[in-house]
């Protein structure tokens, strides 16, 4: 008998090699499938997960699935797997049962990323690992003009790692909101799925309209080039926070 | 001639022994003074400071002052502390030449502090040692009703640590507000000067409240008692951040 749970995972990127398991260091996904090994007496437990996350990404939000050859409470499940993950900056928050048939990245509908900006001369003393220290002023308005230009339906190929693994280029991004707040930047994506580096690279576009090296309108030519080389650099890892994402019939109540 | 810079601070207590200078460990006292001894041709420089914290409590917003034997602008004084300072988490966000007779403890007139409860039951993977951890549920409002009793003039003996050096125990509590925010709990705190474990001493008694093991109202009867005892305990450093700190006329503009 297997039971299969939805896991809702909040994890600090800084250290691990990403969510992906890799030859050169520790991912998430090693911790947690062996924490969850623990539970299956020993036997090799495989992990989804709704939306991989490079080395140095968080994740506030993140949707992961296990099937443990036992019927245990999932709160159960959630306490053994946090116990057993305690050297790591890797929690459980929640638990349930998976519905039948369910994959926490096929049944995806809406994935939502955040992205923060230090905007201030002096490093971080407090934030340090979570967020782009840009010590000269960006105009933030500027920045959210040209983010105006990638919401909708395109081919992304110019905001695309030369690693997706992706079918098609073509994504819906539904939002792309930028705002200062005070010495911060937070630019907010959601979509139902998003390319390789998307976010990043989305951001390191939008700093140099910041910067006022481009104006807003070139955000709309660079996509419109359909060529990495037209669009800005991948922006550092440190920004970017996974914060959630939607299945139909919800998961996991709103936090709180 | 000597020039005196009020600085605006910002540091993570992870690690050290608190503000003050100390036999056992490493303080932000000491990291600053270092650094600006740098700047003294090597000579000792004392810096004063608007609220000493303790071990493992962080500030967004602290002010502190030092003199310096040269007349530097004050952004390369923040520059050059900055880099003396990089392999530790204190940052200079801003520097000015300080007002005649100015002192950044007393002529310091509103203090701000807030306290952040991470109130779930998983521990916390991208707030460690920012946060107070509460695993089982507290009543947020029951907290802001205990809260009521101590805004005002009192006599706050109940809420200060042995160690308190203040003459008076007599302080101006001008708010003291609770509010949850999803899976937090955020407690802000104002008046011209807290008393020693003040702060934290409120905390761990409104903890109580809100565990429903005491009502509101007992809050009223501890501060009454004037005895430490009848308070609640000393909550942890790791959520208590000192966040700003105001005089007339202001030194340094808001935040952004």
């Amino acid at each position: 008998m297997t039971t299969r749970y939805a896991l809702l995972l909040e994890y600090d990127g800084r250290g691990f090699v990403g969510w992906q398991r890799q030859l050169n260091g520790l991912s998430i996904q090693e911790v947690l499938e062996a924490a969850a090994s623990n539970l299956a007496d020993g036997a090799p437990v495989a992990a989804a997960i709704a939306g991989r996350t490079d080395a140095g990404v968080h994740a506030e939000g993140q949707v992961a699935m296990i099937a443990l050859p036992k019927d245990l409470p999932p709160h159960r499940v959630a306490q053994a797997l946090n116990f057993h993950m305690k050297p790591y900056p890797v929690v459980v928050q929640s638990a349930c049962v998976a519905p039948a048939d369910w994959h926490p990245r096929f049944d995806a509908l809406r994935r939502r990323y955040r992205y923060v900006i230090l905007n201030r001369s002096a490093r971080p003393a407090l934030e340090t690992g979570r967020v782009w220290h840009v010590p000269h002023a960006l105009e933030a308005s500027a920045m959210a003009e040209g983010a105006k230009h990638l919401v909708g339906r395109h081919d992304f190929t110019s905001f695309r790692a030369a690693s997706c693994q992706a079918k098609s280029p073509v994504r819906t991004l539904d939002r792309l909101d930028v705002r200062r707040d005070g010495m911060h930047i937070i630019i907010e994506a959601e979509a139902r799925s998003f390319l390789h580096h998307q976010v990043r690279n989305m951001v390191g576009t939008l700093k140099l309209v910041g910067d006022g090296i481009w104006e807003p309108i070139r955000v709309a030519r660079a996509l419109q080039a359909h060529s990495r080389a037209a669009a800005g650099p991948t922006a550092p890892p440190d920004g970017l926070t996974f914060i959630s994402v939607d299945y139909d019939p919800p998961l996991f109540p709103r936090a709180g």
